[in-house]
C-alpha cells in the first residue's frame, strides 16, 4: 500500500500506517479463544469479535461501499454498525454478546477479504477517500485500546482470574511508553516515588487550544481557537495508588461532603469502597492476571466522581482541559518530545502526561467555539455524544503508539471505571 | 458400568443407563462452538457448557466427594452448583455467561476423569450410592432437555438465524417418538388435521395419583395418594398452531376479558402478539433453523397466560393435573403402551400425551399431601420451588426418551415460553 | 329502604344492611384530614378518599346507570373504576395518590346523592338489581377492611407516627370479635397464653366445601362441591408473637434452608428481619399509634412467605383450604355459634379462627371445580386474579362484622404483608 | 424588622423583604387545600406543604437554633431538611408526598412562630447572621418558583384539570413582568408576532462575567471573572409556540440526527413529541388550567435536549451562558432598566431576557475559576450539584419579582421540563 499525498489528514505512509494498524488488531485478539472474544461483560462494553468485525465494517461501508464492492456479508451491516442512525437499523447494543455466530475465524476471514479489497482501492483514492481511510484507522486505534479494556472487563467477571498475558509478553506495539521494562499492565511506573511530585505554575493568559488545520485530528478538536487561562498550578504526576490507599484510610468513600450530590449517590447505591479491579489484600486484578499492586504507580481505574472527590479530599480541584492541553503542549516544545506533532512517545521527566492513564479533567465535553460535524454518517462520530460526559486527556498504557496528542478529547461519562481512567491535581494559583 | 441389585429406585442395567446418558449430552454439544456453548441467551437460561459442568458437578459432589475422591478442580464448586443453599456460595445466576473458561474441551476433559471416577465406584455402592447415581441420570436428562431449549433460546438471539442440525441429522435418541418420520421439531405432527381431536368423557370418582413406591420418580411425584376427580372431559389431541391462528385472527391477542389480570399486563408489557419463535411470515423459528409452520402440528412455546386464555376463548378450561396424569395411565394401560411402568415410547393414538408439547395444567406446583423432602442438599431438588409455578404434563419432543412417565410433575412460572410448551383443552361434564 | 324478597343472594333486611354500611364507610374515614384520605402509600394500596368513592361508583354503574339516573359526575367513571376492563378506560392504579380534587367533602357529597338514588330505587329492583345491590354491600365491606389496612400502610410511612385512634375509640362496628375488651387492633388477644394451643386430629374423608346455594357468596366460593381430606392436623390456635420472637432469634430469617427459593431471595432483596411494622424495641406500629407488642397475641403482617418458613421450622406445614373450611365449619356446628350460617361473631373456645388474622392457607387461589363467572363486567371480580396469590380464611380484626364466612376466599399474592395476616399450623396425622 | 447595616450580600430594608418574603409564600398556597398541598407529583418535585415547611426549616436551623431558640418541634428538622449531609439524617426525598401530617395549618402555625423569632433576633444579629438571613429570603423566592411549577405539576397529574387561579387573579407580586396584561401563566406574549426577531451581533472579546463582590449573589454566580467571547449573534426573541408548531411538523420529533444520542433516547422511550403538558388539540396545561395556545408566546416546558434539537434543526446552536449575560448586562445598561444592578422588572423591548421562561444555556453547570463553597452545611448550596446539569439564564413568568440579575445561574438536569424552560437561538459570527 502507498499513497500518493500528503494534505490534510493524509500523511505520508498511509497504506503502511493501514496495514501495521489491522495487522495489530489480530495480533490482539491473537491470545483470545472464540467463545473470550464472544462475551460482552456489560452492556457499555463489547465483545472483542465485535471490535474485530465492526472496524473491518467501517472500512467497507465509508471505503468500499461506493468504489464497486459488494459487501462481504449483506447481514454483517446491521449486526455491526455501531450507533450511526444514517446507516439504517442495527443490533441492539446489549445484545452483542449473543454473536456466538459469525466465528472469530469467519470474522479474521472476513477482515483479510476487506483488506485485500482496500489494497487495490487504496492507489486510486481521492482527497476525500484518503480522508476517510486516515479516519478508519484512527477509529481502529481506539477501538484497539477498547478492546484491551473490554477484554480486563471480561476476564474480571470470572472467577477464574484467567490473564491475558504474561508481563514478558505484553505486545510491544500497544505499549504507549517505549521505556520497555514496564510491560502493558499495569499502568507503566512512571514516577520516583510516592508525593514525589512538585507543583507547575502557570500564570494565566490566551493561548491557542485544540488541533491545527494540518494532520489527523478529530472533529471535536478543531477549530483551533483563543482559550483564557486563569493563573494555576498543575501536579507533575498523577496521583498513585499509594495517595490513594491515604484516601481510603482517611474515610474517603464515608465522607458525603467530599463528593459531588450524584457521586454520593453512586457510592451508596453501588457500595464502592476502592478503585474497580482493587482487591482487600493488596492486589488487583490486571491483564496479567491478579497481581500486588504498586503503590508508586498511577491509581487506575477510578470514575469522575472518585477524581473530584479525591481532588476535593487534597484541597485541590481536577485541571481544565485547556489549562492540560496548553501544558501538554508547552511540555512536549521546550524538551524536543515532539515527534511529528501529533505522536507522543515518551513522557516528559516532569509530567509524564502521555502513557499511563487517561486523567480526568473538570470539563464538560462541549463543542469548541465553531464546531462543525460532517455531513453524512461520518458526522456521527462525536457531537451528538456532547452530553453527559467528561473530557479526559492523555493517553493510557492501552493506547496504541501513535495515537496520542495534546488536543487529543476522550471522554466517558462520569462513573466509567473500566478504561484505564486516572487523575492529575490542579489548583488556583 | 454393572450394578449389582435392583431395589427401589435402583433397576437394572444402572450402568449402562449411565453410561448412554453421560454420552448423550456429549452428542448434543457435538454441533456447537466453544462460543455457541459460552452465551447465556437470558438470565433463567443457561449456557450450553454450564449444563455441561452442572451434570458434572452433581456427580462428583454427591457420588465421588464421599468416596475419596478429590475435586478435578476445587475451584468448579462454586461456578457449577445451581441453587443447593446446602453446598455454599456460588457464582450468581445471571452472569453464566461471562465463563468463557474454563473452555468446552477443559468441561470435557472433567467430564472424562469423573466419568472414569465413577466406573470405578459404582461397584461398590450401597443401595443409598445407587439411588443417588439414578438421580445423577434423571437429573442429566433434565438438563438434556434444557440444552436443547437453551440453544434454541440463544440462536434465536442471532438475526444470522443459525440452524443446530438439519432435519435429517436429528439426533435420535433424544426424540420422543419412535414413528421417526418427525425428527426433533417442530413438535411432531401426531394428528391428521385441523380440529380432528375429540372429547374424551370421564365420570369422576376417587382415583390414585403420583408415582408408586417402586421405581424411580423425583421426591415431588410422591407420595401416591389418592385424589377426587370430578366429571370431565379432555380434548384428545393438544391444539394446533391452525387453531391458534384462529385465535389471533378473532383478535386473542387484543381482547382483555380473555386474559387473568396478570395476564394481560404481560401481554402489553412485552407487546405479544403470537407464540415465541413465531415469525409474521407464516414461519417460525427452530432448532433446525427458521421454517414454515405445520398447521397440523401442536402449537408450542405458548405461556400459561396463552393457554388460560385459549381455553376461555374457546369456552373450555385447561386440565387439572389428576386429571391428565389419570387419563395417561388409562390410555396407557388400556392399550398396552406401558413399557416398563415409567417408559411411555409410543403416544397412543388418540391422546398423543407424550412427546410433541408439554402440556400446561390448571394447578399450581404445590406438594402432594404427606410430601416430605430428603436430609441435605439433595432435599432441595423440588420441594423450594413449589411457588409461583404451574405444572406441566407429559413430555416434549426434547424430552430425552425413557425420561417420561405419567406422574411426572415439570413446571414453570406462567410467563415461561422457551421450553415446548402448549395446550391440551378440558372442560366440565 | 326496606326490601320485598328473599331469594338467593338477598336476604331480609337488605335496605337496613345497606344503610348500615354506607353509614360506616364514613364513620370509619370520619377521623382522617382531606390530606390523610389523599396519600397512596404504595400501588397496590388506595388512598381511603379513593375507597369512598370507588364504592359509590359501584352502586352508581351497577344499580343507578340502568335506572334513569345521570352519573352524578360524568368524569368520575374514569377516575374511579378499580380493573373493569368491561367498564372502559380508567386513571392508572400507581396515581392514586394524585388527586386531591375531588375532595372528600366533594365525594361525600357524591355518596349522599347516591345513597338518595338508592333509596328510591331499591323498593322497585327485580331479583337480579337486588343480587347486585347485596353485592354492592359487601364489596364495600370488603373495602372497608382495604380501608383500614391502608390508612395505617399510610400512617406507617409517617416518621411521625401519627394514631388513627385511641384503644377505647375503636369504632365497635367493625369488630369481628363481641367481646369488646380487645379493640381493633393490634389483633385481639385470643388466647390463654404462649403455646397454649393443642393439636386437632382429623381423620379424613370426602367432606363438602364451598358456598351453598342460598345465602350470599362471592362467585369463586361457588360451587358447592365434594373435596377429599387426609388425616391431618390443625392447631387451635393461630401462631403468637411470643412464638414468633422464638422463630427469630433461632435465626429463621437467616436460614435459607426454611425458605422457598423464590421466599429467600425476597427476605434478602428485602433485607426482611421481623413482621412487617415491627419495631427493635419490642414494639409495633398499629392503628393506635406505635404500642408494646403483645406476646400472647396473634402474630399479624406477615407474608406468605414467612408463614411458610415458620411452618417448616416449626416441623409443621400450611393448612389446606379444604382442612380449614372443613375445621371452621364442624367447630361451628358443633358449638352452635353459627347465627344464620354465614356470620361468625363469636370465635369458639378452641380455635379462634374469626376476627384475630386472616391465615394463610397453602392453597393456591384457584376456581373450583364446576366455576362460572357472571356475564359482562361483574364477572370481572374474582376469577381474573386466579393466579399468582394464596388464599386466606378467616377473617381479621379489621373485617367489618357480618362479613365472615367459612367458605370465605380471601386471597392474597405470596410478599403481600399490609394485612392484618397471620399462620395457623397444620401437620399430616 | 429593620437592619442597620449595608455590607456585602446585606442590604437596607432586609427586615421589610423577610417579611415581604414570608407573606408571598403564604400567599402562594392561599388557594390550595391540605390536600392538595400534600401531593408529591414526582420524585424530583416536592409537595406545596413541604417548600412551606423546608423555607421555615432553613432559618429556624441557620438563624435561630444558635441564639438561643429551641426548634418549635423536634422532628421536624428530619422532615424537612432537603439535602444537607451536614445537617444529618432526612426523610426520603421520594417520600415527601407521604406526610399527611403536620398538616397546612400546623406548618403555618409553624411558620408564624418562626417569623416572631426571626423578628426578635433580627436587631441583634452581627454581619454574618444578616448574611444568612439574606440567603433565607433568596432561598424562599427559589422555592417560591418551585412552589408554583410543583403544584401545576400536580394539577396536571389529575384527570379533572383543576385551575390554580383565573387569569384576573394571578398574585401580582410573583409577576416577573410589570405590563401586567399578561398574568402569572402562559408565559407573557413578549413580541409582536411569529418570527419578528433579530440577530444581534457581537464581535467577541473579553468580557467579565460573574456577580461583583458587592450585593447578593448566590456562591455559584462568583468570583466575578474574565471570559472569553468569539463571534456571534443572539436572536433577540425567543422560540415561539408557533415555530416550536413548524419543528413538530417538520418532523423534529421523528428524526434522530437532530438529536444528540441520549436526547434521542429519551425521546424515544418516553414517547416524546411535543412539549410538556401540550394537548394535541392546540391547547396546553397551565396553572390556569387548560387553555389555548398562544402562537406569539415563547415556548415553554422544554428539556434542553429538545432546545438542542430544535436549534440543530434551525442551523443554529445554544447560547453560552458567558454570551448570554454579556447580552444581557449590556442591554440593560444601555437602555436604563437596571434598578438596582440586580432586578429587572421590566424587559427591553428587544431582548426580553427576564420574565417569560427561563433560557437552556449550552454551558454546563461548572465552577468559575477560583470557585469557593462555604464551610458548613450553608456550603452544600450549589457546589455538590456541578456534574450532569445545563445553566439556564434569565427567569420565567414564575419568578418572583427581585430574584433574577443578568449573573444568575440556575440549573437542571437535560431532561427537566417542568420548570418555565424555553430557548433562544444563537450562532457562531
Amino acid at each position: 500500500m502507498a499513497t500518493r499525498r500528503d494534505t490534510r489528514g493524509v500523511t505520508d505512509g498511509l497504506g503502511e500506517r493501514l496495514a501495521a494498524t489491522r495487522t495489530l488488531t489480530l495480533d490482539l485478539v491473537a491470545p483470545l479463544s472464540d467463545a473470550d472474544a464472544t462475551i460482552q461483560p456489560f452492556p457499555d462494553a463489547s465483545p472483542a469479535k465485535w471490535h474485530l468485525a465492526h472496524t473491518t465494517w467501517f472500512f467497507e461501508t465509508f471505503v468500499l461501499r461506493n468504489r464497486g464492492h459488494a459487501p462481504f456479508d449483506e447481514r454483517f451491516a446491521y449486526l455491526f454498525n455501531s450507533y450511526y442512525e444514517a446507516e439504517g437499523d442495527r443490533h441492539a447494543r446489549p445484545k452483542r454478546g449473543m454473536l456466538s455466530r459469525p466465528s472469530l475465524d469467519e470474522i479474521r476471514a472476513w477482515r483479510a477479504h476487506v483488506d485485500e479489497a482496500l489494497d487495490s482501492v487504496l492507489p486510486g483514492l481521492d482527497e476525500r477517500g484518503l480522508k476517510v481511510v486516515e479516519l478508519g484507522i484512527q477509529h481502529e486505534q481506539q477501538h484497539q485500546e477498547l478492546l484491551l479494556t473490554d477484554i480486563l472487563a471480561t476476564f474480571a467477571e470470572n472467577p477464574l482470574e484467567p490473564a491475558y498475558f504474561c508481563y514478558c509478553e505484553a505486545p510491544k506495539e500497544t505499549r504507549q511508553s517505549s521505556a520497555g521494562e514496564g510491560g502493558l499492565l499495569p499502568p507503566a511506573q512512571g514516577r520516583g516515588g510516592n508525593g514525589g511530585g512538585e507543583w507547575l505554575q502557570h500564570a494565566g493568559g490566551t493561548v491557542m487550544i485544540g488541533a491545527e488545520e494540518t494532520g489527523f485530528a478529530f472533529d471535536c478538536e478543531r477549530p483551533c481557537h483563543r482559550a483564557l487561562l486563569h493563573p494555576h498550578a498543575l501536579a507533575s504526576l498523577p496521583v498513585s495508588n499509594a495517595e490513594w490507599e491515604q484516601f481510603i484510610v482517611d474515610g474517603g468513600y464515608a465522607t458525603p461532603t467530599l463528593w459531588l450530590s450524584e457521586g454520593w449517590a453512586w457510592v451508596r447505591e453501588n457500595a464502592i469502597e476502592a478503585p474497580l479491579y482493587w482487591r482487600p489484600d493488596g492486589t488487583h486484578f490486571t491483564l496479567a492476571g491478579r497481581v500486588a499492586r504498586d503503590p508508586a504507580a498511577p491509581v487506575a481505574h477510578i470514575s469522575y466522581y472518585e477524581a473530584d472527590a479525591f481532588a476535593r479530599w487534597a484541597g485541590a480541584r481536577l485541571p481544565r482541559e485547556e489549562e492540560w492541553e496548553n501544558a501538554a503542549k508547552g511540555a512536549g516544545a521546550s524538551e524536543g518530545q515532539q515527534l511529528d506533532g501529533r505522536d507522543w512517545v515518551v513522557p516528559t521527566e516532569k509530567t509524564g502526561m502521555f502513557g499511563s492513564v487517561w486523567e480526568w479533567t473538570a470539563s464538560a465535553f462541549l463543542p469548541y467555539p465553531g464546531f462543525v460535524t460532517e455531513a453524512g454518517a461520518i458526522g456521527e462520530y462525536n457531537g451528538k455524544f456532547m452530553r453527559g460526559q467528561f473530557v479526559l486527556k492523555g493517553a493510557s498504557c492501552a493506547t496504541p503508539r501513535g495515537h496520542s496528542r495534546a488536543s487529543y478529547r476522550n471522554f466517558f461519562p462520569p462513573s466509567a471505571r473500566w478504561q484505564f481512567t486516572g487523575v492529575r491535581l490542579a489548583r488556583d494559583a
